[in-house]
């Protein structure tokens, strides 16, 4: 019944006054959708008179192409012999390629990546594991762990252990959470929904970003009851795309309070991810392609850097949020609690808890390393807020992520005062290590790692961990110590300022 | 006489309700003794069927199975020629050839266990080598010695050196003991008996392990005169096992007190081990060996993991041991004093210190980083007494291990306050580099090194040894300075609860 | 017209009483020359009687030839089919050949300096890369920078982000400016002209180096109206020199200031420099050049050695120079400001900041690591400066150079009290990678990582960054605390002696 | 005129009742000597019967045989036809072999040691590098001088610079001196006398090693005018023996005073040296030689252990000295001044400075890292003086030796209050690199060096150096702060007890 076309033919319309593409073996004409997408038009313009596939998959939702384009758009079909053979690079080629996993093999979360990293494209790979500049905080998010020390009480009962604890007085089973982690489909199909389920089995937490390769609505379909979801919140420059997103959340009881991210109102700088992603740089030269020259490994030198992937989802982030204009704006459009994520100061972590009840949470972060390189890992603003202004502990919930490799380093953050713990990467690379099953298997390693740290420093209970569990003072030495770090009466100025 | 059996025939009593297995050649049925094997019957099943002798060996006293089963449970002899040869991995098949090693050219501890690791099977170095997590406490329990300086005190008559000490009054002729360390037949068939016969050429105190792979009477059996022994207590959930072994132990009087092990309640997670040792993942697939297809050497993907030795040696040891409840019944058991062996705070050693008589020493240790990864170092728990509360000195015997490697270390915990200092690893790959003989030159090395050393300070004696002969400032600046850190009150309140 | 002259004819005038040299295919006499060359004697007499094109070339503006020689020194040219072939090393002989780079796949100042190491001779590299004995001083100028981490203030609008500051009342674009590096036609034909193009595209302000290949004149030929720049100068033992050079410099109105160069009175020693480009033992052996053989790539074993390049052009500068003596001279033969270059102290510093308003700027520098190794790097100097005479930072404009890698280096010596950052050999490198064109991708990638972090930080203006955006814990207990560290009597006292 | 023997007539006198060696090609009866030969009857006896001139060479002064046998124990020459030939292990057989090595394109002290290590046999080799234990006090001594950062002044007239100093009241032109290193002639034949005609060059101060392979009159036998040496005491357990030294160094005036050597009473354990030069576990296999085998590389694993040449060279040492007894001791025998070596604590230089006049100075030195591993550098000793009781620079001179690598580092040394600096290794090495030629090429690396580094640091004369000129900050907090560290009644607790 539909038209059927030759690769030729729409390759002819490459520009942005007559734009096609292919997707899923069907020929669309984009060209008014152009200034409409989120990502910007220049993205598809690089794909405009491709096969533009395997970009696009990944990274939208199931169903995004029929929300977004009238049915008109929808011209016909390829016809599959037109279309030229575009050779992978070999270790491209094998990079996907299934070997089955013995999960229950794999011993820790470094095991887990090892694996996933052969598994995964090395595009997703690049994106997963890129962070800002030299990796310096991403690497100083870990090791900060390292530094401190455990001092376990003996000659206790530990035949219990409960490593159950409350998140805004929700229950959950273990004290992590599944952070925001974008593009979860670039490492498997089981996607976010995969992730989802795996938080089901394990009773935790699971924050949805914004950027998710699934709708929210598709992550949450098979949730349990008293499984408890948050959203990320990027605010778009169009604001009105922001209120039908948290309208939308509205809808969707298992959500209970969104996550503003703060700590990337610009994108840091991620190499890895430029130079696996840059969609300019590595799509294949058109022109080759378009010549008929069936086989072509090439890269297109003379293509725009678009950045990677990281940039891409960028577009249209808005990158003028204040704590006067937004918080009004954000509790006109959500009944919801707001977690505020991405504090790296004493301060910021101060300002935010004299905006309670609006504001319940703040999570610290460094955005995983992947925004400003450098800039301090949670453990400093833990240590920081407990010097500094311990009464935000009082008045407000205190997350933290980023770094998280072993029960200990989770246990170390929750004796520092830390109601919870949150985990990107790892998530991320258990679904590529094995889907939904490997999302399991990381929580199954963190929650057996916790419980016996928790045993052996002689504890039953999260609650009764504290600061007399580490010895964190090599750290210590370390944290803010600034022109202001003792002076109270810079806290109040702030306070007076608002 | 006794009955022969075929292997095929063997094989089908692999189920809880028929359970055979094959040991030095004999056939037994041992299902009515599934429920009783200290190891949890599940390590058995896995057996069910086959040759047991490789696993069972090293790891049971020579008698436990005439002790443990009644003689109508040994049914016959196998026929040898019916049993599947199953091929070792050429690695390990090469592991335990012996080659002869000229002992006196291996200079110190490094060299010991280099020409150990390549001796002994790859079992028993996972088992031995392995620690916690990433070994961050392993690693740290010897680079602190190495950040300790030493202070040398010139123009001193150095001729005469005596390293004689004591321990609970009792003469031994070095400041250091061999700890409890398990299963030493893994090593070489001199076992602990050869670990005694080594000690009693240097007057060496050796503390016996619960798990040794000897009987206590087997490794004391030659000791001479004035030879002095500890034994290792892992208090069972069946107290009745602990008290009739307590009984036994009254019987031998070379054992001169009881070491109470307290830092590993439960396991720590020793990947080394689970990889290589997994009894469920390592053993040959047995419907391949059933099926009598000669020749296996894969491993089975579907055996469920029962960890390694580490975790099968600790079922059913108890974990709810407590200071109230615990001492009580001890005394009830035995009239030997007792040494509380896994301090790793000063309240910890506090609280010891407040149960004389019936505790005389307490031994800092943190497994030997085998339990709790990022556990501190007994020299930050030497340091927290000297630094919090000094009168533990005087009240109770402090004693450390783990991490030594030179005369040096052992000379530095002295001076810091010890009473003697433990060597585990290094007695059993001393052990394996060379048997009896083996361990004899690790003690023969620790000699000479802390004699060198002792006589360099300046020193003639032992006791002459104190902090001004080392600057451990580098440490001192590492130690626990937390909220209670300096807090006498502190002490007092823990007093109080006791 | 001109003679022409056999190779062995001009190979016999090869001693201080009949020196000639071929330099562009042109045969000189520079026999009377010898005494005036700047450089000294010995330098030519190590070419004399041989073709020194390759050796002049690179490191003299060009017209230096016609402005130092009579014409009459002039004899003829030579007979190219005379000249021996002299082999070049095949490393050596690739070394300059081009392949086209793709300057925007660059993505940081390390990638540039790899493709630069590539692409220039190992002589070129050689110079620039090299820096004092072991070069901790070079490698500490960039690490202080990892060590210093910044503290992003969130929820605050980072739309605009506005990078220009002044320096001495003169607008640029960026906050960092190109350092007054030697010999930039070693690394490209674009030379120090180069430079000042792309700092013409950038709004960056240039130091102009003493021992530029090109002459100032040159450089600034085509430089855009608000254009900046500043003169090194080396003052030379013969005074007059000096100071017809500053006469010279008077005559060129986008030169805004002296920058007189002080952290090198002597050469440092560097070894890098010294192996390359020792002029004396690299030289082909003459007899065997001389002799006809017409292949040889040895050196010469018997030759003096003479240093590398850095020795090479201190020759003439003068070590004499003191605050008393040199600034009142400067007075009398220049109107500009000046800039004093290479501060260590906080002691000099303050010293500086007493001659206000001759001097109106210092920089810190301990001249990229190639004078005096170990010597502290600028950093070090501003938080001294900070602690024990802030009141300098009024007084006058402080600089810094010196192990800048990234936008975060930048921001981090602002937060600290610099008024403006400068790079050295990252411009060079970047001229190596791809001319001007290079460095303009330097100073692009270096102006977007700038702004990334600033807008990270939460400010929208240079002058917005203060210490309150960094913590420099780390760095400040490593800086000077000596015994005249906290004592403002020491500064009353230098004071007091000028 | 003499006997010619046969081989296999030497061999079989080879027990103590009759013990005869090849030396030189001549037969020695040498059993009466057993007893009195200084390095013990031990090692002669491990060469009974063979040719042990490989061995005896170099470490004894020419002329020891004659001095030390009556001439009747020389029985006559030996047949060469009759000796077996050894083959050498080809590595060792190259060692020696001479290719000629461009002294000058050695830049600095890690070249020569390159050159050095290729050049000497494995058996100088490892004796010279050799240190305690793990080579930590080895590496600790110069990484000490590269964690203190120098102070460069700058706009200072540097042209001039003199590095003369003196030490005792004789003038020295370079503030360093070569140690009393033992047994160069190992290295080079040109020996201890090739170091003093380096010296001489330089002006330098050369310390003469008890254990020096040529005499003392040998060394000095072609000093210049003006020549500054000191003779190293090892007191020996047979006084006499070091009377009768003293005694002949007391007519030697060049030898302006005696260092009494104390910080190696008894040897460290210098496993480098043990491995290579057990001349018990290295020697040819005897049976095998006597047998008349002409070919055999292999060792004598049935040989005892005597330890390397480090321990050999201990033999006879005393190890009683104290401060009461020995220092009235030498009193009785030399009238020269005292300079005690070895102190490595403040409480010994505060010590030594009770015992003026005798004792006119001190050197701090840790023996080169060869005594005590983890023993602290000079340089903490340096600091340590400084901090608790810097009187004692007013009283005597304080030396330093040990991993002095750069002219940096002595400056450094020098600016914390050594009146001059010891190299003894690098002497070694230099020797190794190119006899003389080579020591000179040493000594000319740190003058150069040290000059550059007083130039850049703004300074003119040695005594203008002083704390101001470097931040030691790094390592002042590594430095010994103990019990007793700032309780100066401890000092005068000491005071008393003299």
């Amino acid at each position: 019944m539909s038209k059927v076309y030759d690769y030729t033919e729409v390759a002819k319309h490459n520009t942005p006054e007559s734009c096609w593409v292919i997707l899923y073996d069907a020929v669309y004409d984009v060209t008014s959708f152009l200034n409409e997408h989120p990502g910007g038009s220049k993205i598809i313009l690089q794909l405009a008179g491709t096969d533009a596939t395997e970009w696009y998959d990944p990274v939208h939702p199931p169903g995004t192409l029929e929300e977004s384009l009238p049915s008109s758009a929808k011209l016909g079909t390829i016809d599959p012999s037109t279309v030229p053979v575009v050779e992978k690079a070999p270790a491209e080629a094998t990079a996907g390629e299934e070997r089955p996993v013995d999960l229950q093999s794999l011993l820790n979360l470094d095991d887990i990546e090892e694996v996933a990293t052969k598994k995964i494209s090395k595009k997703a790979w690049a994106y997963y594991y890129s962070a800002g500049d030299d990796l310096i905080s991403k690497t100083l998010n870990n090791t900060v762990y390292r530094q401190i020390l455990l001092r376990p009480q003996i000659f206790v009962d530990c035949t219990r252990c409960d490593t159950s604890t409350t998140v805004l007085d929700h229950k959950i089973n273990v004290p992590f959470y599944v952070c925001p982690a974008a593009m979860a489909r670039l490492a498997h199909t089981d996607g976010e929904h995969g992730i989802a389920q795996a938080c089901s089995t394990f009773g935790a937490m699971q924050l949805i970003s914004n950027n998710a390769s699934m709708t929210p609505e598709q992550i949450v379909a098979d949730a349990k009851q008293g499984q408890i979801f948050g959203w990320q919140l990027y605010v778009q420059n169009d604001r009105a795309k922001s209120e039908a997103m948290l309208a939308r959340i509205a809808t969707l009881p298992m959500i209970k309070f969104i996550v503003l991210t703060l700590d990337a109102p610009v994108p840091g700088k991620r190499e890895h991810d430029e130079r696996m992603n840059n969609i300019g740089a590595n799509l294949p030269i058109k022109s080759a392609v378009q010549s008929g020259s069936a086989s072509n490994t090439g890269t297109n030198p003379e293509a725009k850097s678009l950045g990677g992937i990281g940039q891409t989802l960028f577009a249209g982030t808005a990158c003028d949020l204040t704590w006067k204009t937004t918080l009004p704006w954000l509790a006109k459009h959500t009944k919801l609690p707001i977690v505020l994520k991405g504090l790296q100061t004493h301060e910021d972590a101060y300002l935010a808890s004299l905006h309670t009840p609006q504001i319940k949470a703040v999570i610290l972060s460094n955005h995983g390393g992947r925004a400003l390189d450098t800039a301090p890992p949670a453990v400093h603003t833990l240590l920081e807020i407990r010097k500094y202004c311990p009464e935000v502990f009082d008045r407000i919930e205190v997350w933290v992520d980023g770094g998280i490799r072993r029960g200990t380093d989770i246990v170390k953050a929750l004796c520092l005062g830390a109601k919870c713990v949150g985990v990107g990467r790892a998530a991320l690379f258990g679904l590529g290590a094995g889907g939904k099953q490997g999302v399991e298997r990381v929580l199954e390693i963190l929650k057996a790692e916790t419980e016996t740290c928790i045993r052996l420093l002689g504890c039953e209970k999260i609650d009764e961990l504290g600061p007399q569990h580490i010895n964190s003072r090599a750290v210590e030495r370390e944290i803010y110590d600034g022109p202001d770090g003792l002076d109270r009466s810079f806290l109040d100025k702030i306070k007076a300022k608002l």
